[in-house]
């Protein structure tokens, strides 16, 4: 396949590095020079500018600095990508993602907007997700090009999806490595190292997912059964964590957090639910 | 084996069971009558008081209600014990475990605390973690026959140890659900059913599991470089979650505070320090 890069800092330049590894005809634009040396000695043809560069391959990724620096760079070549397919693999919000998306279905552009869950290095590793949301055609011709990167996921039709997922991934990442900062300080306080912790927290990840798998369902259908675990466990079991945190003289925000969400539940009469009660609060703005 | 088990609540019947079905001798009792029915039809010996239980075997686990509990029924006991070992998988604190490895310590008791990482439709499973601290004479002794209830993990001579990683393993556990919530909030408010977004969220805690494990070293060691992503990136990363959590009218408290650690790491001068700088503030009760 035939497939032009646009952008090459780290993360362009890794995706160029694994198109080529990957063996496809790879084309490659940066807007400052210098960056595409390395490239095209291992083989990528140097485009001397943008419309040149969109021009040589029917798959365009663009990975820039931002939306501004898409807009800038391509609206002038709308005409240039009609009929071929534009994967805007550049960090914004969903917003901008859609609206990207009716420009170029204005255009006769297949549109992707791609999300990289990884840092540069991981790019072409198949352990390794990318988050692709819009045109399910364009996904499904360009699919197994793109699995070069790393493994393809499709999100379907909304065009923001990918840009939604990556934050709500990324949201959930803080939250998870915040906890994991808390237990690793409050079994540090007892002498415990965090490599010592850390693999059996590692592996006790595997029953939260399990909640999660659980909970799912629960959340999609409002009904939360209390059958594994009510809220007034929780709340009990929670007090040993904030106890424990406040005991070590640990900062106390996040064990704080957490169990008011939980007594806030209980105190608006939900003690005998299930944990999944709390996505009601959550989409409340925080009222239980 | 011979083992006793006593207090038959969901758990404590939940961990005879799984004894009788690897084939242990299993003695059981229970305060009140009627709860051993059942295990008795499937081949337990039933103790007609709890010294005749502690009697009958040189592995008696206690599954109580609370640590008061424990030490009104096995202090009286202590002379019954002599010799033998306990396995306490009583819920309660590190220092009410370290009290009770004492007390044991004194009576010539082999004593391990335990933490099971499951509700009682897990026991017997490999998948389950139940964690033991204490003796490691009595844990190398009995670790094959306690491995009938879950996979025994070990966690050293400090008998606190298994109640401390609990309380710092459920800890992580309402860290992630929490972020988990606000990501099927954020997915949701667009449309995306929580069963669509969760087997990605389960997918990507495995690449969280990797951050952590390049974090663990750089905790213990107290140098946090920024090699992967900087404070001052994931700054400015997390203003896309605080942003879309507000635009959804979603509970803004879990965002904002994770936002906040880190915004206060980057203006105590550490932006260019990656991630793990934060273990630094959760330890100083908060200040970065």
């Amino acid at each position: 396949m035939k497939v032009t890069v646009l952008g090459l800092g780290s993360m362009g330049t890794a995706l160029a590095g694994a198109l080529l590894e990957a063996g496809h005809e790879t084309t490659v634009w940066n807007r400052s020079a210098g960056k595409d040396e390395a490239l095209v000695a291992r083989g990528a043809a140097r485009a001397a500018t943008a419309a040149e560069a969109v021009a040589a391959s029917p798959l365009v990724l663009a990975c820039l600095s931002d939306y501004d620096a898409v807009h800038g760079l391509l609206g002038p070549l709308a005409g240039g990508l009609r009929g071929r397919t534009l994967v805007n693999l550049t960090s914004g919000t969903p917003e901008q993602a859609r609206a990207s998306a009716s420009w170029a279905a204005g255009h006769g552009i297949g549109y992707l907007d791609g999300a990289i869950m990884s840092t540069p290095p991981g790019i072409g590793s198949p352990a390794v997700m990318l988050l692709y949301s819009g045109s399910p055609q364009a996904f499904a011709e360009h699919r197994e090009t793109l699995a070069s990167l790393g493994d393809p996921v499709g999100l379907g039709d909304d065009a923001g999806a990918a840009s939604l997922y990556d934050t709500a991934l990324l949201g959930m990442m803080w939250a998870t490595l915040g906890g994991w900062l808390q237990g690793v300080a409050l079994t540090g306080a007892d002498g415990v190292d965090a490599v010592t912790f850390t693999p059996v927290a590692i592996r006790w990840t595997a029953a939260v997912n399990g909640f999660m798998s659980t909970y799912a369902p629960q959340v999609d259908a409002g009904v939360y059964p209390g059958d594994d675990a009510t809220l007034d466990v929780h709340l009990g079991a929670i007090e040993h964590f904030v106890h424990a945190s406040a005991a070590r003289g640990l900062d106390p925000a996040l064990p704080g957090l957490l169990k008011s969400s939980i007594e806030r539940a209980v105190a608006a009469g939900h003690g005998g639910d299930g944990y999944a009660r709390l996505i009601e609060a959550v989409r409340a703005g925080g009222r239980a």
